[in-house]
């Protein structure tokens, strides 16, 4: 299976790290918006490309994975490469996500290409938890908590107000809320109940301390909501114990069962994961694969994580899953 | 959807409540091998008849949930009634569900009906969780743990040795064990470190306690290559105390991404049901509407919970499904 990269960010480089990993795929170039020349990427059998060469490599590449940004990049760039080739993207607007399914599925359709959007954990893996479970127990509530975790958004929010030199946003699930989420108790749960966020700011010089710290924690969509602690640290220790970008949650059901409601189930998924951006490149390269089948089979148009049967995603033949992983 | 059950024990039951709880289906008979008279069932609307009667039923029940065991009932009855009938079955039994598989992808096909087989939980729930981790995580290990929860099969060994009158074994996961693999310690467990066995044990008057715990502690298989503790208690406590089916369990895959395998990553799936007849029947009845729909679509053989796509266990449309679940 011959691949191609879209975009070197942090994705990008994660979905050529996947990609190492499986023995049935090669990844064959990367395309950039910058000046090719001035990218270093580690596999020494791909080429690196100027995005403007994207429509040369129609036949020469089988799935191409989209690592732009949601708000800009895949709006355009996801329908564009869907009709020339099979794409995955991570499509992460929740609120667009028809709309954007829209556009794809049109253009995929004309191109007789496949394209799988809103590929990664939430949007992903989370959504195919909600639906399992739902399916399962009719009768129930649902619950996502995010974290422990980096928060990009709410890092770049910080970063925005004057005096801020750098920072890091952490979000916290609250034990309480989980731990009663998981005796069945169905809370209702306000946004301050659910989530704390943390903070780790570098000042500028002779910046105002009290007044950042204040403008953080009142910021209306970010931190207003929240119980938020700001941690005024150094340079240093931002990059020596903060540099990471980890993540994880949990999806849960509850629900009820049997003819008098008289028994209670919890259906929990969760993830830790030491690195954001890798996971879901892990994700996408899956689902690549998956794109990838069913294009072999004839199958055209936009699809999400709710149309793939799981067998798609495996490099194991049917047989061997049966005998193996059922 | 009109719905039938074959069998009519703890999971015939099960099915027979989770039906009640979706809209878009409907109970039309039971099937039993006992003397229909005898059985009293809960719906109103549904006819209990005899299993022979079941070929007069072929265009009047959009899928057969079968509901008997896998040691003796479900190697010839899911190849029988798929001829028939659309299908969904539980056969647990790991080793045979290749056999299985092409029984009833024959029988299926040759009926042009849509048969899922060793739907539930484990098999089920946990073979879709180690496919997905295992696909999107290629290096890692996976990890299964059970329980707490009763084992059927070891409370029936008890209760077949000489002077015990009822019994009920817990499987319980070791605390210390999970720890390991949920901190990435990638262990290599051996039985006795995965799982201890709890037996309440009632027994008959007069028996020698001091014997009954040695053959159960030494029972080859059951109990041997585990740490087994063993409770005499009176039947009133039995009954009071331990007359539920609960059970449950942790799937777990650790992995590394990045190009040193310098991140790990937990992804972990978990169960807790206070009745595991009900939960396994709700799962049944999900894979039903897929069973119903993909035979809508023109569909034919056998099916395992890997090839089934999300979105058709849901009774939500896929617009639906993209705009609040995704």
């Amino acid at each position: 299976m011959r691949l191609g990269i879209v975009g070197y960010g942090n994705l990008g480089r994660g979905v050529e790290s996947a990609i190492a990993q499986n023995s049935d795929m090669e990844l064959v170039a990367v395309f950039t918006r910058r000046a090719p020349e001035d990218l270093k990427i580690n596999s020494k059998a791909a080429k690196v490309l100027h995005i403007s060469e994207l429509e040369n490599w129609k036949n020469k590449i089988d799935v191409l994975i989209l690592c732009g940004g949601s708000a800009k990049d895949l709006p355009t760039q996801t329908p564009e490469c869907a009709r020339l080739f099979n794409v995955i993207d991570s499509f992460d607007t929740h609120a667009r996500i028809p709309e954007h399914f829209e556009n794809v599925d049109k253009a995929a359709k004309e191109g007789n290409n496949v394209a799988i959007i809103s590929v990664g954990w939430d949007p992903g893996l989370f959504s195919l938890n909600r639906l399992y479970a739902g399916a399962i127990l009719p009768e129930g509530n649902d619950y996502t908590f995010w974290g422990r975790g980096v928060s990009q958004g709410h890092s770049d929010a910080i970063r925005r107000i004057e005096g801020v030199k750098n920072a890091k946003q952490y979000t916290v699930p609250v034990e309480k809320a989980l731990t009663s989420v998981k005796n069945c108790e169905n809370p209702t749960l306000t946004t301050r109940e659910k989530h704390t966020r943390e903070c780790y700011v570098v000042l500028e010089d002779g910046a105002d301390a009290k007044r950042v710290e204040q403008e953080i924690v009142n910021m209306p969509n970010y931190f207003a909501d929240y119980d938020t602690t700001v941690h005024f640290i150094s340079e240093e220790e931002l990059l020596e114990k903060h540099s990471g970008i980890p993540h994880g949650g949990f999806v849960i059901r509850t629900g009820k069962t049997g003819f008098n409601k008289e028994h209670n189930h919890v259906i929990e998924y969760s993830l830790k994961l030491d690195s954001n951006p890798e996971f879901t490149s892990s994700v996408l390269v899956a689902y690549a694969r998956a794109a990838y089948r069913l294009s072999q089979e004839g199958q055209s148009g936009c699809k999400t994580v709710f149309d793939i049967a799981p067998a798609y995603l495996s490099p194991k033949s049917n047989e061997e899953l049966r005998k193996t992983m059922l």
